[in-house]
């Protein structure tokens, strides 16, 4: 089913998954774009028309498409970019050998073949959306993801969630998506240089998104795996995907995956930068950060995990925490600060910081620095210092048209978390919260994909826009192909626990969806409209390996005569019969304290009749 | 370091856990009984004592015990149950071939070796926990559980939890655990005839406890697996089993499992009854059904689950489900209702079913019969009238002093678990709930142990007493070893989070335990307080496999130089340093204001100095 098909040094699986094809679906304001959505097609007993669903794996899953690992996607928003008429074209910035971290020969990853010049606001210009979306504009963008976002639904299932204060509409319109940019609630990450994604929002308003983490480090991985990695963690559901590379090759393994991807790539620049300088922390300046985001913005990243938050007067609050700093980037900074016993650069040059992100389009991913690393350390002053700070940053970059969202802890146990959320809404505005779970207790490692997804989900219900996940790996070592796959599927099912608590009108669809089938014993529906058909498929197999299994009115659960599900379709089936001879049994016994007693006996005497009628002849035999 | 030992058909895992030991603490009231906890002693260079944990795990982790599955465990609760001087040893029920399903030779499983005749109370006699709790006697029992859910603490950590009207003392006393079970809020599952079981508690005021399901079915499984299965459930953390087999050979097979249980066992007797009537539910009679409690009781079963509360007249309301009856209880039930259009058998015969569970100390487990199989009959009319019946025979066993619990769902979207909870609490007089769950979403089959530890968690921190594990091939197929394994290290992680999020006054004090490892980087310490320390040793190996890096001051997630824990140690030893010179880092920063802005940049200064000394000196070089 999964096609591999082989690149020079690069492997990565593309094709559709199971049952499922690629459509698309074009705009009315800008007719020339194209929203790519998947089809899950059931099986013809079903008589229903194929589940639509949210599809992050780009042009990997349409057969339709060329595939060129070494030429890059194709550029859909190229053309949008360049009909708003407010860039241009340059030389950019020269590579420079510290760009690798000073790799050479073997050392050293090839070059991507088929770089581009790269584009930037003209002088006077601002080019983001939030820019346009405060001008009244509906970008391509915008309509893209009011498509996208409604999953090709015609109707609206039942909502009956608890959205505490967001304001999910039925349907979204490209205004919604202008309004919600426009009031700095919801992110497009979409730099200019990136023409080869595929819109996407980030925002309380809209469908739960996920983030992975990739990234080779010193010790370990390469350019092939990590976009090997990339391709495969949307293929399974990823939104966004982060580049968290460290050691050499930064420079040139990210350009590999950024032209591959379909999806928003997020940095943490203040990684590269302190490659530049060996790794001293020390050693780190305004002139190399500020040289590092111009050439990561030329690249074409998408968002910016900054730590401006990290102040030198919040730095001792850590000293009595039991796990200290954890964020790498937070620990880098408070370094600095207190090597040079001076505020931090990234805080002091805020402002220059926005006009550089402004003038590609960059979002802030203003970091959470001194995010806690363990339970014990959650909600403390250091961390709510910090998230005071990130609002009064959010202010700034909105004043100046940039698109901000927060990134959040963490490690927090339950009773603990919606205060988590209260406080990110109030101090920041509802400016899109991004959380790295959280983890909601620290006795697992080797199963923190778990005890964080209990904490991602809760925080997404309560509103938390982006879930980052967290794979088996987490606290252990780096995640291979195995793991971000179980990462981001753990991840998916957060999300949507949060969108279906939320009352997110088109949530419930694939759960009905596969409820249904799972009562109608159509098992092959049940595998592909699950996150993971293969699993699926595979779990079953391992006990009833048949294919006529497959089409089987019952289970190794229970075996033939045990089933509760056929029983209850024969309840079922006898509710229909009663309909069908002019009586209700469902309404017989709702309205049954307004029957006589007598009324209601004889009622259930006819249905006992049919019902063992019936019965004898459901009932399959073992095989 | 698990020592594999053979016996004839059954290989099972024993041997102590990594790092850990066994110890056992005695009784002040009940000098002779012997609470084993577990011990993992930490490096010498954390200078910590060891962390006690609760040990679910029997004789089989302690190298001092004899183990030999066809004798059964040793029975410490003989003496105690005999001393009490109201059970009489009788004959018993004899076994028929009906029993095992009619199985003969080589079909049939050996009988257990080392029968005894069963015991039950004296003429006038009642022998439950609940009646001496009445009548203010403390038992051998409660006295254990006393000392066991203590886990060996001296000390209470920080209590900052929410608990929803829970009241878990700093300490658990003798008298505690009596009045808890005298007001019905609490159950020791201790049927007289199960003297192996170490006692263990269900109530909301003490540990979340887990349940492992075990059991074949008629479609694959045998006895050598299914005791296998309990071992390694228990070794894991599984509180209680559930032997739910189904088919041939379950009176033989539940007799092999219960005579090497040192855990509760739990079972749905109508699975017995309705293998007796060949499988035809019409045919199922109380005298069947009767004769099957009696059998059970006579073994040793701990809990039966009694589906009484699926009453005729609820059954139309599952009619226009998504998922109809999904317990395989209920539906058995439903159909025979429906079949007889009378009232159930279980409901009727409900004195009596109290009066067989009383002569042996059976506790019930009311089955949620008509609980939701999948999130779109969640919280439905169906669902509550159960609810409110089960309420009303909880009243009933009581005034019988028969131990109860309630089960719960199932499948329930975030937004709609709390009410579960509440409702139960109001309808059941704070009867144990002890739900399946929740599932959040059915979009995920294969990963519902994740599905569902989300809302076990939190259904747990709403006040749940027992979760019922779920495990990766829920809806697919039996669980092999494996999926228990991960079903139960799963369920652990949702009962802790949720003791954490109570406030439960020990739940804290292993998460900073490893957490404290983790920031000093012992790595081992790590491993071998983690729920799952050979997982968490293999993936930390799959990348930095050398034995020198399990000291290594950094790991693989960043490499030597990038490492933000390395970091924040070095802000702590800086801070440490300010103190001893009498400057408190911490204090200057925090009472920050107070200071001018000169004073404050000098100390700054000051720690400057110090840290770039320090800081050169305390960076590893890469290996």
């Amino acid at each position: 089913m999964n096609k591999p098909e082989t690149f020079p040094n690069i492997s990565i699986t593309t094709g559709p998954l199971p049952a499922s094809r690629k459509i698309y679906i074009s705009g009315e304001i800008h007719p020339d774009i194209r929203v790519p959505l998947r089809e899950i097609s059931l099986h013809e007993t079903a008589k229903e028309p194929p589940v639509r669903v949210y599809d992050s794996s780009g042009p990997y899953t349409d057969p339709d498409a060329k595939i060129d690992i070494d030429a890059g996607l194709a550029r859909p928003r190229q053309a949008w970019v360049m009909a708003r008429g407010d860039v241009e074209e340059y030389a950019g910035r020269d590579l420079r050998s510290e760009d690798n971290g000073g790799a050479t020969g073997d050392h050293l990853v090839a070059e991507f073949p088929a770089l581009k010049a790269p584009l930037r606001a003209k002088a006077g210009k601002t080019v983001t959306q939030l820019h346009y979306a405060r001008a009244g504009i509906i970008t391509a963008e915008m309509e893209f993801i009011a498509i996208r976002e409604n999953e090709g639904r015609s109707e609206v299932a039942e909502r009956d969630g608890e959205d505490f204060g967001a304001e999910i509409p039925d349907f979204i319109t490209p205004e919604f998506v202008r309004d919600e940019i426009a009031r700095g609630r919801a992110i497009i990450p979409s730099n200019i240089n990136h023409p080869e994604a595929e819109p996407m929002i980030i925002g309380r308003n809209f469908l739960v998104k996920i983030n992975a983490n990739i990234g080779n480090s010193a010790v370990t991985s390469s350019v092939a795996d990590e976009v090997d990695k990339m391709v495969w963690a949307i293929r399974w559901g990823a939104d966004n995907v982060m580049d968290l590379s460290t050691g050499r090759n930064i420079h040139n393994i990210r350009e590999w995956i950024i032209r591959n991807a379909p999806v928003p790539i997020g940095t943490v620049p203040i990684y590269q930068a302190l490659e530049k300088v060996n790794g001293v922390a020390e050693d780190l300046t305004w002139e190399i950060y500020r040289d590092t985001l111009i050439e990561q913005a030329e690249q074409g990243v998408d968002y910016f995990t900054i730590h401006a938050g990290v102040r030198l007067a919040y730095i001792p609050l850590t000293a009595n925490r039991v796990t200290g700093i954890v964020s790498r980037g937070g620990a880098i900074m408070a370094k600095w600060c207190l090597a040079h016993h001076t505020e931090s650069f990234l805080y002091e040059h805020f402002d220059d910081i926005c006009d550089i992100m402004a003038a590609y389009d960059v979002s802030f991913s203003l970091g959470d620095g001194l995010r806690p690393g363990c339970t014990a350390d959650a909600n403390d002053e250091a961390q709510f210092a910090e998230l005071a700070t990130l609002g009064e940053l959010t202010k700034i970059a909105w004043a100046k048209d940039v698109q901000v969202m927060i990134e959040g802890p963490g490690h927090v146990p339950m009773h603990k978390i919606k205060v988590n959320m209260t406080k990110q809404l109030e101090a920041c505005g509802e400016a899109p919260f991004y959380t790295l779970g959280p983890l909601v207790t620290d006795i697992a490692p080797g199963y923190d994909h778990i005890t964080s997804a209990i904490g991602a989900a809760m925080i997404g219900w309560f509103g938390t826009a982006m879930l980052c996940y967290v794979t088996p790996k987490e606290h252990l070592g780096l995640p291979d192909r195995d793991d971000v796959k179980v990462g981001v599927i753990t991840y998916k099912i957060a999300a949507h626990a949060a969108d279906m608590a939320k009352g997110h009108p088109g949530a419930r669809m694939r759960d009905d969806a596969i409820s249904r089938a799972r009562f109608e014993f159509r098992w092959e529906d049940q595998f592909n409209l699950s996150l993971d058909s293969a699993t699926a498929k595979d779990f079953h197999d391992q006990t009833l390996p048949k294919e006529a299994h497959k089409t089987a009115h019952f289970c190794s659960m229970c075996g033939p005569k045990f089933c509760s599900m056929k029983i209850s379709q024969e309840v079922r089936e006898f509710a229909r019969m009663q309909n069908d001879s002019g009586q209700s049994l469902q309404e017989e016994s709702i309205a049954g304290e307004k029957l006589s007693e007598a009324e209601a006996e004889a009622g259930m005497a006819r249905m006992s009749e049919k019902f063992k009628e019936a019965g004898s002849k459901i009932y399959l035999d073992k095989e």
